[in-house]
């Protein structure tokens, strides 16, 4: 008998489990179950994903799948203002009636968001144990970011009871494996506790689920859904009836899990059906191998580490606890960063149907319900959930960006023509999956053409780490070209000076003070300028690189030369409007004309020192201000911002704060309850990724025509190292340091291309090694070392020597 | 002394007044100052108006004036639909998605009545009197219609004291004659109770003020206004000081009084001050003939007695009231029908800037405070004003109207072509002064763009009592042509069935049941197909007669051709959409799709007898339903349908009512309190126009092809007599009949015609006189008599021999 068991549990993928031990610096774990969704577990595999709770009794399972949208596509989502009324409108405020022009605006170019829709959470698996004895010890929840698999693990009385649970990219299902380490020891009732409604049928051993997404809270229309469970025990017995499985004396259950939705697919529910049930019918330990295996392509690229630190051995949210009373925790910095790679690769995958949304592939169904609707924020949310993908060396996770925005690009020509009359594409503040590219049902936050040009500028940036030709002439070019011809047309010359201004538009969500007012609209706020440089300069520099469009070209650097200045108002600071008005909220959390800082580089202090400055002053004048609306994807700003400014301890201390005040036990990051509109903790998956890509803009930086190592390294990251870090041009990096300087480095690179690297001039030049061989370098003389490597070859600086 | 006195008080239009005795049928007088709005007596001069209350120790005069307006234009009033997004929702009427269409149609074609205005009250004069005996007795407050002149007058103690209010057409100023019996006994303070923000300055014997007029309920915008008053004294003392005149122990006094805008004047300070200068210079006598000669000159023309009344002694708010009780009072019939013109005449004359509003040329500042704008609604209440005058041989009161539907058109041009891409103009349910012409704020009862086909259709009108080529040729037919150059581009072919259809546009204020909703808006509405038909036709007509624009007629033809019939609903009644809806209100108070039977003559008994009759149960549902909302214009219309379906009984039961429900003490009519979204009685003009022309409506008619004499006669009116009412082809008629028979009978050509009389046939022939000489004509087959008369001829039919 014993024999037998023995090759059974094998079968299942036992044997029983040595815990992954509690160094390893690459996991949150905890000693109690989650009791809110802020302290339970993400998982996902880009399209569908869970949060668990590892409840003993009663484990909780809160099931999103990315394209559960209500909503529907909608083809009056935008005025058709009218040329003729357009430039009146835009004459108002050259003639400086900003409360007219505003109020007219309001009425002629605010959008139809009818049928916007929300991204809805699917609901809850609910699984009920029974334990014969009662008495519970050594209880441990794990998430394990090296192989995307959680685990929960305990004892109930002499019996030891694990479960398992991924997210499988490769399978594309959910898989969960409960387990006892003594036979027949297993029991538990299975259902769904669903918040849709649903017709829910229970057979053979499974329980599906079919409905239509209803959300009018957010207009009419939702997708059709399926979910589908299956369950395959070892030993016991199997009963599934009225909406519930019923395992009883078992000693392992497999468990399948699919949901898919209608959304451009009409076969979703065959879908769900055969992915079930063609993974229940593999064994456990192939389908987590095939899984790990995916998950690890990604992950492993990059290292990176701050050094031992003494928390290493707690629980993560006594770290988090301590983080927040003052303490430091090096290894928790480095894990926030780690994490942060985590929830791209669980969110974002070449195959995911939609990228990843205010809430990544999550949804806790607190945002939507106070009328966020989990959507595609295109004024700074969405751009950060993607600053991470290319320095991270995640570069395919931006892949269903680029569709959306593709998908954008095509509704956004409709917006263009109807609402502006020009040729190109655009798209406002807020984006949904049903080709919303409107502006917002009100102007004052919504009216923001620009948000196309930001979401676009991604393009360039991917192409700008990958050096990838096939990539730029194919993908990023029509699109990037589609909004530069949208902004020509769209721009006018301002009658006076004849700057090229676009407008009416608004500095996102912020307003000034006009005749007493507040006032959101103007002509060519700050950020518009910055915006229309990027996406014309990157065109000029694309178009020379594709050898096309010469005549183009030129019309676009025509348009560059006749853009105003990024000026600097009488407070010092970087004004924000093309007037320098004064600002209504001087504690506003959006400060989008830094755009120019970060993740742009029209503004540095290397070049820009005056600009540079200002910029300084505009954050130092918002954190002044009283009631700052400090969230989590504006103190992820402040640590990009800072680490551009090269300011490495205030940068430091955004990422210290990132944890205390705007991340929770499970580090998913909040807005917190009370600031910028939202009662309670909100999760929003922006802070998680641009935080960690701030972390990496400390460490390397490669926006000027050199990389530059260590740019912001504060003193509590003295030593440490990565590996795989990106750089501009197309490189990996590795990276040694101690004591703040830099021991070693290697630049392995992934496109042919010259390479430079400015070199502390305050360390001795290090030995170099071309593909393992040492060579000789001329360094320039502004401190540059330059060098061609082909796609491959590697480069090696040593300072050891 | 007694002599020189006695010549001095001639010099100010003494000798002290016999009263005119209370048996002249045509004036209302009361034992009692007014203690509201609605007991005042009203005057005015197509511009200027008072309402006086008659208050012995105080006087309160209400004072208004046309052009009081707040608002601007506003060349933002309405939305560019394009024409793509029209077809987009017109398409969704006809695939019978009504909801969507409507909530479509509500974000794409509602107005922007930003800055509407209103028109608005200038606020009171007041007369504060001093008595030295204060007992006060034989007190008697009269309005006579055959001068336009108001009287107070009453003892204290033993001095009799008179005043006498009228407003001059021809010196364009308020004149007020204050006196007493015996010298000196003169004692009052005169100053201004104004409603308007005003720079009051009192100096030599007057008080002058000025100001903007702002009303932020109503939008931005506001005319600039100026008053003045001065007064003129017979012995005694005047001192003008700090906004107040004190007279002290005079013995007459007389007031001339002027309020001026900037509405299309920017001479309007200058123009008041010399109004009253110049009057003030003249001998009261003078002012006063002068005005009685230019008032009666326009109200002597038609007589109109259904015999004596026993009630014509009584005070007639005592009148009133028996009514009200239940009494008959065929005087107060007669009363009420000579009010309409007199109040016609007040309100709106060849020279006036502005037709008659909601409230004619008064305010009440109860209606445009409760939010009604008092402005010119062009689903019935403007066209209601105007329906007496020209069967009321007031044809020059049309001037005005006239020239504000050329202001429409010049508006509406625009409008046309924004929202429709039409050629031609419209102009929706409400207008104001400042050419607004775009639908109103919400769809579902602002967007009806046929009410410009409704309001032009009045040329027509005027054409056809006139004859008047000149007018034809020079203003009608290019304003008519105008609108149906619109109504041709602006239908569309109905994809099924071919009809020419316009929409989406309601029926007047109503809506139907469909899906559960209230829905408003559809294709073709049963009354824009009688406005489509009579616009066409009119313009067939007209081009006929001009001898030009034939090929535009052939197109109007074929456009006729097209037009659905007026259908009947498995009702019975006549359908008021063209799908035969459930009526969301069916108490409702617009009856719009009856158009055809008054004011047009589309729905007969004679021609359509189905229709007729299908009608006639319309009106019937109306009546029967619960709670029908009955208001002075839908009594109104009351009047005139029966008159037309000659149900003589019926139309006079509306009558009657007309004055117990909808009338107040001074006849004023009213939408009573509590009725359509009234808190309380507000006056409106139109239920004293349209309830004047419903009487004229039933003691002849000419929409056919020939005269009819007493088509709806009741047998309260048994015997009476009219003369100088007006039929189509140009002619006065005088009219008399005895127990309920024509007696005689004189068509007096104001236009060379021919002209065609019904006989009744159960009466032997008339003796026949064409210009005082007796003729032979033989009666036609179908019982008409026909005959031609150059302009001034006469034809006389004598029934007595």
């Amino acid at each position: 008998m014993k024999i037998k068991t023995f090759v059974l549990l094998l079968c299942f993928g036992l044997p029983l489990i040595a815990m992954s031990d509690n160094s390893n610096p690459l996991k949150l774990w905890y000693d109690k179950p989650a009791t809110e969704w802020m302290q339970a577990l993400p998982l996902g595999n880009g399209r569908l994903s869970m949060m668990v709770y590892g409840g003993i009794d009663s484990e909780t399972i809160a099931l999103n799948e990315i394209t559960m949208w209500s909503g529907q596509h909608d083809k009056f989502q935008e005025r058709p203002c009218g040329t003729e009324v357009l430039s009146d409108i835009r004459q108002l405020f050259f003639d400086g009636k900003y409360v007219e022009g505003n109020h007219i605006a309001s009425e002629f170019l605010a959008g139809l968001p009818h049928s916007f829709g929300s991204h809805v959470p699917v609901g809850d698996l609910k699984i009920d144990f029974k334990y014969t004895d009662k008495e519970i010890k050594d209880y441990k929840r794990v998430l394990n970011l090296k192989n995307a698999v959680s685990e929960v693990s305990f004892k109930a009385g002499n019996v030891g009871y694990k479960r398992e649970y991924f997210c499988s990219n490769p399978d594309d299902v959910v898989i969960i494996r409960l387990s006892s380490d003594k036979k027949g020891k297993l029991n538990f009732d299975l259902s769904f506790d669903l918040l849709r409604e649903s017709q829910v049928l229970s057979q053979d051993n499974g329980i599906e689920f079919t409905g239509t997404v209803s959300f009018p809270k957010q207009g009419p229309g939702g997708v059709g859904f399926m979910g589908k469970v299956t369950v395959k025990v070892n030993n016991g017995k199997i009963l599934a009836n009225g909406g519930k499985i019923t395992v009883k004396d078992a000693t392992e259950a497999v468990i399948a899990l699919d949901i898919r939705t209608d959304y451009k697919n009409p076969n979703y529910k065959s879908d769900c059906a055969n992915s079930v049930s063609k993974s229940i019918q593999q064994n456990y330990n192939r389908l987590k191998d095939k899984h790990i295996k995916d998950y690890s392509a990604l992950f492993s690229r990059v290292e990176l580490s701050f050094g031992k630190s003494e928390a290493d051995n707690l629980p993560t949210d006594v770290r988090w606890a301590n983080v927040k009373s003052g303490k430091n925790d090096i290894g928790l910095d480095a894990l926030f960063f780690h994490y942060a790679r985590y929830l791209l690769i669980a969110s974002s995958r070449e195959n995911s149907p939609l990228p990843a949304a205010l809430q990544g592939v999550w949804n806790d169904n607190l945002a939507c319900n106070m009328g966020w609707t989990n959507d595609y924020h295109l004024d700074i949310n969405t751009q950060q959930n993607y600053w991470l993908s290319n320095i991270g060396n995640l570069h395919e996770c931006n892949a269903p960006l680029f569709e959306y925005i593709k998908d954008l690009a095509h509704h956004g020509e409709i917006t263009a023509q109807k609402m502006y009359g020009t040729r190109g594409w655009t798209a406002h503040t807020v984006a949904n999956v049903w080709g919303y590219t409107s502006s917002g049902s009100s102007v004052n936050w919504g009216l923001f053409p620009t948000g196309s040009s930001w979401i676009a500028s991604h393009l360039w940036t991917h192409y700008s780490y990958t050096s990838d030709k096939d990539f730029l002439r194919k993908d990023a070019y029509p699109l990037l070209k589609g909004n530069a011809v949208f902004l020509l047309d769209y721009m006018v010359e301002h009658p006076k000076n004849g700057y090229l201004m676009t407008g009416p538009s608004t500095s996102p969500e912020n307003s000034f003070v006009y005749d007493g007012q507040h006032i959101s609209l103007s002509m060519m706020p700050t950020c518009d300028r910055q915006l229309a440089y990027e996406i014309f300069s990157s065109c000029v520099e694309a178009s020379e690189i594709l050898g096309i469009d010469a005549a183009f070209r030129d019309t676009l650097k025509n348009a560059i030369a006749k853009l105003p200045p990024i000026m600097i108002g009488k407070s010092g600071a970087i004004q924000e409007w093309f007037e320098d008005f004064e600002e209504a909220q001087p504690n506003h959390r959006h400060t989008s004309h830094l755009l120019a800082l970060y993740p742009f580089a029209q503004i540095t202090p290397e070049k820009t020192p005056e600009l540079a400055k200002a910029a300084e002053k505009t954050i130092e004048y918002r954190l002044a201000a009283d009631g700052w609306e400090d969230v989590e994807w504006s103190r992820a700003n402040l640590i990009c911002n800072y680490a551009r400014l090269k300011d490495a301890q205030k940068a430091y201390s955004s990422v210290v704060d990132m944890q205390r005040f705007f991340a929770r036990e499970n580090l998913l990051t909040i807005s917190p309850e009370g600031i910028a509109g939202a009662p309670y903790d909100i999760f929003v998956f922006d802070g998680n990724e641009a935080g960690g890509a701030g972390i990496v803009e400390m460490l390397i930086q490669s926006h000027l025509e050199y990389i530059e190592f260590l740019p912001a390294l504060p003193k509590e990251w003295n030593t440490g190292y990565f590996k795989g870090l990106c750089v501009r041009g197309g490189a990996d990096v590795d990276l040694k340091w101690k004591d703040g300087k830099v021991s070693e480095a290697k630049i392995v690179a992934t496109s042919d291309n010259a390479f430079r690297i400015k070199l502390d001039t305050e360390q001795l030049i290090p030995q170099l090694k071309k593909n393992g061989r040492t060579i000789m370098l001329k360094q320039q003389a502004n401190g540059l070392l330059s060098f061609e490597l082909k796609k491959g070859e590697t480069m090696e600086l040593d300072y050891n020597v």
